[in-house]
């Protein structure tokens, strides 16, 4: 797998869950995998309780066969170690590994993913755990990478919890006195005397269900947020342990875990660095734009500063768990496999190989049906991708995508803005990270994601919306990247607070005032049946959510409202700071509006898209020293065609073109041109 | 009542709570119930609490009084235990009695329905009331029957359910490796080794808040569909255990509890085989479908092959716990008491004969109202109602109905196909019956509700909608059936699984492929704002939910689908097998379609209505050897007429007709002809 | 403050809260203080955590200093005694002090009043701070008054509640045979024998989420209503506590609590008695109707029989918590402030003086923004009130209103009505209340919201809508009212119940048929799409929620139904009783009808407008025996003008008017008029 130098191929294959099948089923697997182009499966990722009784008693006889029979057959192996779902006997003899959640109330055994993270149990089982499956196949050269637990996610607030908390808290802030200035506790009387007084904020303390809507709120943002970044360290503590077991006994093989998209519960930045590669599961609704899976392809692209990174699930076609499971179309499987190969993956990995036969995933799509043949639509779109990775081999593995324009992301960002009591609950950090997002993919120019702390200074352009958190330095480094000539563009809700929240006073946006040239004195908050107006370049265009009243303090003014109070003040203002330009969009806007902003700036700093394609034709590029390829993507209900500007090779049809051809696509076709 | 050889006219009266009252106003409610021609009380439903003050002090002094005063008056009485609401003082003394919800949290005092049905302490002293009050009652020749408890219903998850439930799977599956097998629990690593590492599937463990729709769903079917079986045993049990020491005592009494209609926690066929006769209490909204109660009471008289049942509550007017009491509409009290006797029903009781003064249920509506007086329109419509079922007498007494269609209705189907994750969360097993139902309903062909394991030989046309479940030997028995002449009419999602949601593997619809002559490959899942259509007969019907993608192996296809990539594909199939007919609908549509459909299905199989008649006029026979009367019931607000195939003489008007006469109905107007 | 003879003019300043900033910024505090007018802060209101470090140990020195600078600077003190927020040592320490919520479960440390009011921890230890904190500042002759805790609220079912309300019931009805009695508990066997087996009606008891909305219900009232009860007077015994401990020692200074508006959770009106004046905290919507906020002063004034309020709390501009914080427009918090004054307050207060930086309200607006400047639209608009108010000086302070009409409003009857099951789910008190209200308030007619127990004769007219509780005495009070020559409006589901919820027996509205000459018979629920009809002079107005169908008995009928079974039967009715009229509206009908019906009413009595102006121009008059001030305000958003009828001047800016002439107002605009 990636990081490993077995790997020549994009990766083929997904999720193979042999144990929940007689013997008898194993050699047509394997003459249907053969079929199917599979090369690699992913064992054991559920199979403690079966593999360990007791404390002591261990038992690895089926795992040996099927790693036996798997490797006779060709497979390489991505091993995981078992460790999302602990044994019942575990639960009733040590009732610590089980989660407390929310409302306080523990949890029995049940589901996955309930261990508690600090579970001292949970902890030295799983790590006990990953060490003997480590130790007895570390001589399986097929093993290409290892899996760490799986999807790691949920919170608890159990006692050990609790303890670990204040811990956390004192290993940060030092002393209590440190606690109560950041959290601001002499606000409602929360002044703490000893780490001992303070509990996790749950529904018991400080969180609540909002009325309004029914979301979960907290009356503390200070505590709340700092549990947000405790459970994430806990989880990745766990990680962490299992990891150093396994790297021991084989240091060359990686170690990943397989991350679940937008996901808030954990810093999956932080996380990323403690993963040899990173590797996820991409499930979007089947009516999702293609901009969504891009989306957060280019967040996995971006968490080890552009090294590829591992699809290591997705449905073949039905997801059970949407609410509604509608078939993925033909072709579709095969464009959002490309797509995702497009945007840097080198591996195209399912869930699951074969369907289950009972409990709650028997009806996610699988290579192999209920039918338990080779003779459905599925089984052979996947049999025709799979002959096709076989012919592109190594072609693209490793190769780098390029970006002139980068997204700042940051969960702890994400957390904080998102528990503000106020100024509206219409704020969306993934809405808004998504509307700059696609204005920019579908014009086919390609975006990194990037920290807050990553290098700024590769990128054109970096847009920061909704930024609310401003951590220590953090303006002093947009100061230096735009004053060294470049371009930023910030939002409504810029800048407002430190990292625990506590607003940066002398007005917004707090620190970067001067990057922007502007102060805003007042925000707006509009129902969603309100909205104010501006016009930009002659059209106008909807102030939505919120409204930034503006005073320039050397910024110009691009645009101003068109009625209210605040008719006539700025609403969006371009400051020329050192020799780079500061961007500031006073509210959210319309999809059009920004198409049209967005290709202005980018126009001005001549970032170009990869290829002009048409509407809902993706284009995308993959590169390296010795080749670059352009990956077209049609995600159309009908045929397209896209002009080549350079002479090029379709790899997976071989046809040639020269500068000037069109490259034709029936609907949701692709092509992948090496360029000459 | 039914069953009883003391009961010679359709009961009439309901609940009656002398015990809220003072004496004095006692005497005024018999010169009301003489009014209006009650002949029947049910007594002593809620009275524990005042019978037994301690573990061994009862106190049966008022009770004595009240039903020395209901004799005296010439009452028949309809006798509860009591049992459905335990007392305060025991739930203090005895706290195992209370139930534990399913979030986990043990209940206090409160409600009703709160006992514990595996609480030692309730099945203890439930049955020791029983006996006490049957001893000291057994020599009253008016009661008619014993109504053990009251609406059973609920679900607990304490730890003696947990016990209970163990030995329950003990007693179903023998070893701990069997159950791993049936709930397939090497998925997600949930292998047993003890049952005493099973708990049960609440909020804590396997139950879990979806959060798309605010529903209950669990992360695992077998667990969660066994302990529905369990809880639905466990109050059987408790039902049984009463039942028994009655029988002890008055063994010529018959015993009953009253349901509650399409109640999804209990196994009501499986129940109905404990009670003498079936009895239901019936709450529709104001304004729904005659169709609605209909179906339950054809359900009540499948459940004992056919029996009549009784009519245990109905409200007189407005039930409080609507959202909105409207009012029932002068003539529709009357209506749709004949409706309950058209369906089988021989008795029409209420809730209740006195309006209650204080808690709860005080403004649901009652022969007498709070004014006190006869001088009501409810007191009127009553009293005119009493009057006209004296007049009938017995005459309609343990007639039956004779009905050439049958549904199959399974209330563990019912579990497994809505506990399912996937395909849909639009699956929705009682609107599925319901349409099938109601189609036929509107067309006054007369339908059977029968189980699975009922015989199938007497009906022409058996319908088994969204059928999911195909029970150990339930194919053979359908392809019996079908080879020897039967019509069977299956949908979408047929016969997929076993008794414990394991999917038949080999193809869809399981062992049932060569009967329909089809396979399912895929199910397209469609959200509420789309559809796909085929052409039926030369007019075009939506396809919803779930469209089916079917392959023929042998059946012809009746009408395929118009849009998307499976256009052309088969949508109805007919399959001829044996010297029957298989009918398969892969989707959903409209009820256009499915009144079409079936009446040509009808058509085919000389399935006639009881009558022609307008629509919203509903037509019904019952009859024994000697009579056969048609009841005819006008739902519409306006009169309406019915045009006479036989001579016959309207038993409420003594009024003959000829055949082509005309019987003139006014709105929501009634006629029973005794035919000549 | 109100009722201290320290105070010569309207109170201006609100919430300061320096113990969260460092000392430097308090001289800023003060230089803006002065800038803008500020007279008043409340201090102290959550410091118990820093007050107090243990059980012994308190630390004032902050406090001290803080006392100490404001009084230096002038500034008069709303002294709050902190005891809204228990310490986080004292909840680890005592957890007694922590509530248990409507599911049973017990909280941790966090948020706000989370303080059970029965724990002796916090009786004990919040009495022992307001006295230390009297002692320690009772010198401090700018003080104006107490301001215990702070927005109590909120319920608790710990063990020690279920003690306390045990003794409660004790205290109230004597035995457990009146409880049973007045709870019916003869209703489903809920009979006691033993106060201990009382549990307080939590989740796991009585109460219930309803599906059909997900409300929390009760299934039996008396229980409920009576815990409704006892939390009040458990909250008001803290209360009282705090407020003897504290005259004690300052005899001199008037002691309050500040209200939270239309919050059901207490009888205000009841607590009102314990409080020396009342003051209140309001934070209507932005897009509120300016009804609203006027109806709750009203209410404030008719607490205390007509002595002037306080408003302790508005927001400058936003409120935080609101979903969607839209701004203040300009203009609006000067003329909301002055609706107070209109109204009866003698005070005009906000929260708070400078915004937070941290923690949950820190969005919340403020005199001094986080920028920290006077240079603000919300700082400039405060200090242009703060001088206007200078000038105004004391001429207003201690004037009182005088209406005609009055409406009756009742905690008890709000409880017990939303309580009840049945008849609808749409019935909804303030609603009603409002719709009444708003009808006069539109006409610039002025309304005392009164007691039950209040003086009816003061006034021409009396309305009671949704009167549903009848308490013991209260018909012979209406009866005497009327015949004395009083008009009375009462409405649907008047007077049906007793104190406890059970039925006045013998047809609705139990004691008061004879008043209105009226029996109702039936009353009939529509669904929100349905409706009746009826006319009232020659317009079609809508009957909507419930329509009572009733019986006249010595009643004219104004209007009847128009449709369904009982089209022509009343709907209104008039009763002329001794000297006086009672009318009965048995629907609820749109706005254009109670404007006309209102109207008509009002002028058969010779009630007027205080003056004829367009509507959404408020005018209200206040008055001692020298001065009469005219109040005149814009609530449009344009400019308007308003006839004077008498000579006077605009106090604001001593222009004169003569009889005739117009008053003319900018948008939002306000004129304070002394008559000549």
């Amino acid at each position: 797998m990636i990081g490993s130098d077995k790997v020549h191929k994009i990766l083929y294959g997904g999720d193979y869950n042999p144990e929940q099948w007689p013997e008898e089923v194993w050699a047509e697997d394997m003459r249907l995998f053969a079929l199917a182009g599979v090369d690699t499966v992913t064992l054991n990722v559920f199979s403690w309780a079966s593999l360990q009784r007791s404390d002591t008693v261990f038992d690895f006889e089926k795992l040996d066969r099927i790693m036996e029979y798997v490797k006779e057959n060709g497979l390489n192996v991505c091993m995981a170690t078992s460790t999302a779902a602990h044994p019942a006997w575990m639960a009733r003899k040590y009732p610590d590994i089980l989660r407390t959640d929310l409302t306080g109330i523990k949890r029995q055994f049940g589901a996955r993913h309930n261990s508690c993270p600090n579970s001292p149990t949970y902890r030295k089982f799983s790590v006990k755990l990953a060490k003997a499956i480590a130790e007895r196949y570390k001589d399986y050269d097929n093993i290409v990478a290892w899996h760490v637990s799986n999807e790691y996610g949920g919170a608890c607030y159990c006692e050990n919890c609790a303890a670990a908390f204040r811990r956390w808290l004192m290993r940060r802030y030092g002393t209590i006195e440190e606690v109560n200035r950041v959290w601001n506790t002499s606000f409602w009387g929360h002044t703490f005397y000893d780490f001992e007084e303070i509990v996790p904020p749950d529904l018991r303390s400080e969180a609540f269900v909002y009325d309004f809507d029914g979301s979960i709120r907290t009356n503390f943002q200070g505590i709340s947020l700092d549990y947000m970044r405790f459970q994430s360290d806990s989880m990745l503590e766990c990680f962490v342990l299992e990891k150093k077991a396994l790297k021991k006994i084989t240091p060359d093989i990686p170690v990943t875990t397989n991350l679940m998209g937008w996901y808030k519960g954990l810093d999956y930045f932080k996380w990323a660095q403690e993963m040899d590669f990173v590797s996820w599961d991409n499930y979007p609704e089947c009516d999702s734009s293609p901009a969504y899976p891009a989306g957060f392809h280019d967040v996995c692209r971006g968490m080890k500063d552009g090294m590829p990174f591992a699809l290591m699930e997705q449905s073949p076609s039905v997801s059970n768990w949407h609410p509604y499971a509608k078939l993925k179309r033909p072709g579709v499987m095969r464009l959002w496999s490309y797509q995702a190969i497009a945007h840097g993956a080198d591996t195209v990995q399912f869930f699951q190989m074969r369907r289950s036969q009972g409990a709650c995933e028997k009806y996610h799509s699988a290579l192999i049906d209920h039918v338990g043949s080779e003779h459905t639509r599925v089984f052979n779109e996947m049999a025709e991708l799979g002959a096709e990775l076989k012919k592109i081999g190594a072609a693209t593995l490793g190769t780098r995508t390029h970006s002139k324009v980068a997204i700042v992301f940051d969960w702890e960002n994400w957390w904080a803005l998102e528990m503000s009591a106020g100024p509206s609950v219409r704020i969306d950090y993934l809405k808004e990270v998504e509307t700059y997002y696609s204005a920019l993919f579908r014009q086919n120019i390609s975006v990194d994601f990037i920290r807050t702390d990553s290098r700024f200074l590769a990128y054109d352009l970096v847009i920061a919306p909704l930024l609310y958190m401003n951590k220590e330095g953090y303006d002093d480094k947009v100061r230096a990247y735009v004053q060294n000539g470049g371009t930023y563009l910030a939002t409504y809700l810029n800048g407002y607070v430190d990292e625990n929240d506590r607003v940066l006073l002398g007005g917004y946006p707090g620190r970067q005032k001067d990057i922007f040239g502007i102060r805003v004195e007042e925000s707006d908050a509009l129902p969603p049946d309100e909205s104010n107006r501006f016009i930009y370049k002659g059209t106008q265009y909807p102030a939505e959510i919120l409204c930034d009243l503006i005073h320039l303090s050397g910024a110009e003014e691009i645009s101003t409202y068109e009625s209210d109070f605040y008719a006539g003040s700025p609403v969006l203002t371009k400051n020329r700071y050192g020799d780079g330009v500061a961007y500031y969009v006073g509210t959210h806007s319309s999809e059009e509006f920004y198409a049209t902003f967005l290709r202005d700036i980018c126009e001005t700093l001549f970032i170009d898209p990869v290829l002009n394609a048409p509407l809902d034709v993706e284009v995308r590029c993959r590169e390296n020293e010795e080749n670059r390829f352009i990956f077209i993507l049609n995600h159309k209900d009908t045929a397209t065609e896209v002009r080549m500007k350079r002479e090029g090779t379709d790899i997976l049809t071989d046809r040639n073109y020269q500068a000037g051809d069109f490259v034709k696509l029936e609907r949701k076709g692709v092509a992948v041109i090496r360029l000459k």
